[in-house]
């Protein structure tokens, strides 16, 4: 339908990354057309993005798309679920009803893929960070000044068990363990909140001087679509973690986004946390293979 | 070290179910002495204990055990897990402090082994609500007018799948599952602050006149000592329930305490919500045997 040299539509959400890439694909030398969410989107962004369009008005985006003839569409930034009719109604032009009604009982990741279909049905590619800008991501290896210690270690090791185990559940792409103690995993509510949740059973637990020393651990579900869904960490995450007394934070290397990493990483060492890049341990399947 | 026909001590911490315990026993005529936590035990119970003492007052409690020589004790009712440093303190005339030590970095589960094997080890066996009371436990099938529908039936199976693969982890007696979408996982936070979570993540994703109809699973771990931790439900989960939206309550039967069962199912019925006794699923071994 579209020329291989057609431009990279950015599908803009909140937050800064879709503006990052943009940036960087821009740097690169490569066309690209920005489709910014109406209440999403970051003001600066919006105001010079190609267009505007509201998150449920599913037949503009297409007719935008359909002008531009992009090469590859790349989904970016948070959007929030809205509420359940507002979709069946925006949706119905283009979905049965009943199956849409399925769709919304399930989790995140059905809908995802629904809206990949959709897409890829009309002829454009979905990509995501991985294929337009991987520096993005986390490397290998230890970040900061402070590097984890032994029980660090054994928390994320126990925490990446932990997640790769509920790989087969819409939930959980991180969850706080200290020592083999796990203290949170994350649901809908997302990782700011599961922060929140663990600086007040900490709290109530141990006493105010005594760091608890959990970890945040964060890795994709095996199966994610990594080209719509991906981890993300950033300033604000490091900020939460410190309040909530961890010592540190560990990701999915090359499989989590992270947000201004300079700032990110600098944080990390102002309130002495470590953050590392793991690889993530093979499934239970390659382990009763081995 | 005692004789057979001793009295059951009952370790009373907060909530119903001591006071509960020992009337129970009382009628079927068998001796009992209650020894209350200070700062735990409802005040009415108190009043009438053969002992009060603190929760960290160990050497005290012994004494008053090895006083009663009872034939069995049982451990009844809610203790917070108290400060670090506090409990290092005190159990440090009985254990290795960095026996403590790794112990506190465990999870309940595993603090409360210890105590059992204290117990024992001095000769006193440890019993809980199966052997003395099973008639506090939920029964099997549907409790309440309402009866769970198909989606509630898979949402429980999901739920009863995933509390089972988390068992190994030492988190998760419950979690809400609303279709195939697990909206939360319990911490050490407890169930109502799980309950509260879901509640507002219901807020922002769905109109407030749609109830989600989420399920609220609960069932023991694999392997878990059902003597001292019992997943537990009363009248406060319930309320709780309606508040976030969900549908209804599935527990473990025969498995799962149910605190003043009329009001339990009295205010499930006022409110709309089924409340449901299951078999949980064999374990991930059994099936790959069967």
């Amino acid at each position: 339908m579209q020329a291989d040299r057609g431009p990279v539509a950015i599908l803009a959400g909140a937050g800064r990354l879709p503006e990052l890439m943009a940036d960087r694909l821009r740097r690169a030398g490569r066309d690209c057309r920005v489709l910014a969410f109406r209440g999403f989107a970051e003001t600066a962004l919006r105001k010079k993005a190609d267009a505007v369009v509201d998150l449920l008005d599913v037949k503009r985006a297409l007719a935008c798309l359909e002008m531009w003839r992009p090469s590859a569409v790349t989904l970016a930034g948070g959007l929030q679920r809205p509420k359940a009719g507002a979709v069946l109604n925006a949706f119905s032009v283009f979905r049965n009803r009943q199956e849409l009604s399925d769709l919304m009982g399930r989790g995140d990741d059905q809908l995802l893929r629904g809206v990949v279909e959709l897409l890829e049905e009309k002829g454009m590619p979905v990509v995501g960070v991985l294929d337009l800008a991987p520096e993005l991501l986390a490397p290998a290896g230890v970040q900061t000044a402070r590097a984890p210690e032994a029980q660090d270690r054994s928390a994320i090791e126990a925490g990446l068990r932990l997640l790769r185990d509920l790989s087969p559940y819409d939930v959980g792409q991180a969850a706080v363990v200290s020592g083999e103690r796990v203290l949170a995993i994350e649901g809908p509510e997302g990782t700011d909140r599961m922060l929140a949740r663990v600086q007040s059973i900490g709290r109530a637990w141990f006493s105010r001087r005594t760091p608890q020393g959990g970890v945040l651990v964060k890795a994709p579900k095996k199966g994610q679509d990594l080209r719509v869904d991906l981890p993300a960490i950033g300033p604000r995450t490091v900020v939460r973690a410190a309040k909530a007394g961890l010592s540190g934070i560990a990701v999915a290397s090359g499989r989590t986004l992270v947000l201004d990493r300079d700032e990110t990483v600098g944080l990390c060492d102002r309130y002495g946390l470590f953050l590392l890049g793991v690889e993530p341990p093979s499934s239970a399947a390659d382990e009763a293979r081995g």
